[in-house]
């Protein structure tokens, strides 16, 4: 059972969570946050206790949002190219979910954090690398069961797949390029074409 | 000949793209650049009357430098295969440069100003442009010459292109991965192989 508590705590990450996505995480204000939400600041102060934990929970629940809409279902899926397209599908559906909910969180992140050492830097870059591990063990895997090419460094594939997400992103939400997606695919099929037997 | 005005107001403009590079465009602080520079506030502001235009010269001069450094040698170099890789390994050098000065700028900024409408994003939105533009503009030179194959989009390569580049920055900067270079250059090569005559 859900108490009040952890109901509001998920509330409060919820809607630091939008906040973030448009003003990165430093920009999340306890005092904004709790006009918004109609609460005191010291009762908002009081479920987390920091900034800094407040700034952790809005990554863990982002992350563990991340796994439920694109990890998880991609993984669901057959070894080789059709997994590896579904967590290629999911991710940019997730883009343009997250572009609705103010811009993908882990992009807006990204550049804030790259010179902020601290625990919120650590735990965002470890979820960026899950992320590209994840990516890496869908090659390797699809290698192990003959449907790869083995001569393929999985990272370097992972690598170069997060390089078509980003530009992706850039192409999408920068140049409001209507023809994002459709590089994104061509992109990723000659991906594939490398990774396929010849 | 260069007066003293035009002198202090490139040492603002260069101090301005410091403090830029750490803290976001929005991060430069009027207050804070007149204390490190040793003027008043009132003195710098008159430089350029507004945040904004301080913001715009921020950019502007960071263009300048960029086309200097990356785009203008590289346009030196013969057509083709030559001229394409100089573009990419003078952007790993300026990458390099960058984080010596404190993180490139334009990666920095790119999820900053994309949710800030208005004169300062559609100038980023330009140079961003500019740059995937000349990227397309050396692979279509070189498919005139018939260095590269001609069913290749050269806006496709571009887009692939600015990923490997996007990759690399945040495997250099965020992970501080060793092997970030060596990845892009592997990611480069493929790319190249597919542009070339089979």
């Amino acid at each position: 059972m859900v108490t009040k508590g952890e109901r509001t705590r998920a509330e409060i990450v919820d809607q630091g969570a939008r906040m973030a996505r448009v003003e990165g995480l430093n920009g999340v204000s306890i005092g904004q946050l709790a006009k918004e939400l109609s609460m005191s600041k010291s009762g908002l102060f009081a479920h987390f206790g920091s900034k800094e934990a407040l700034q952790l929970a809005i990554l863990e629940h982002t992350a563990a949002q991340f796994v439920d809409e694109v990890v998880r279902p991609a993984l669901s899926q057959p070894r080789g190219e059709p997994r590896l397209r579904a967590a290629f599908e999911r991710w940019l559906a997730w883009g343009v979910a997250e572009e609705a909910r103010g811009g993908c969180l882990f992009v807006a992140v990204a550049a804030e954090l790259d010179d902020r050492p601290g625990p919120v830097r650590d735990r965002f870059v470890e979820s960026q690398r899950d992320w590209l591990d994840t990516l890496a063990q869908i090659v390797a895997a699809g290698q192990r069961d003959g449907r790869f090419r083995t001569d393929v460094d999985p990272e370097q594939a992972a690598f170069e797949l997060h390089g078509i997400l980003l530009a992706t992103h850039q192409a999408f939400r920068l140049f409001r390029d209507p023809a994002a997606h459709a590089r994104a695919r061509i992109a990723f099929d000659r991906l594939v074409t490398s990774l396929a037997h010849s």
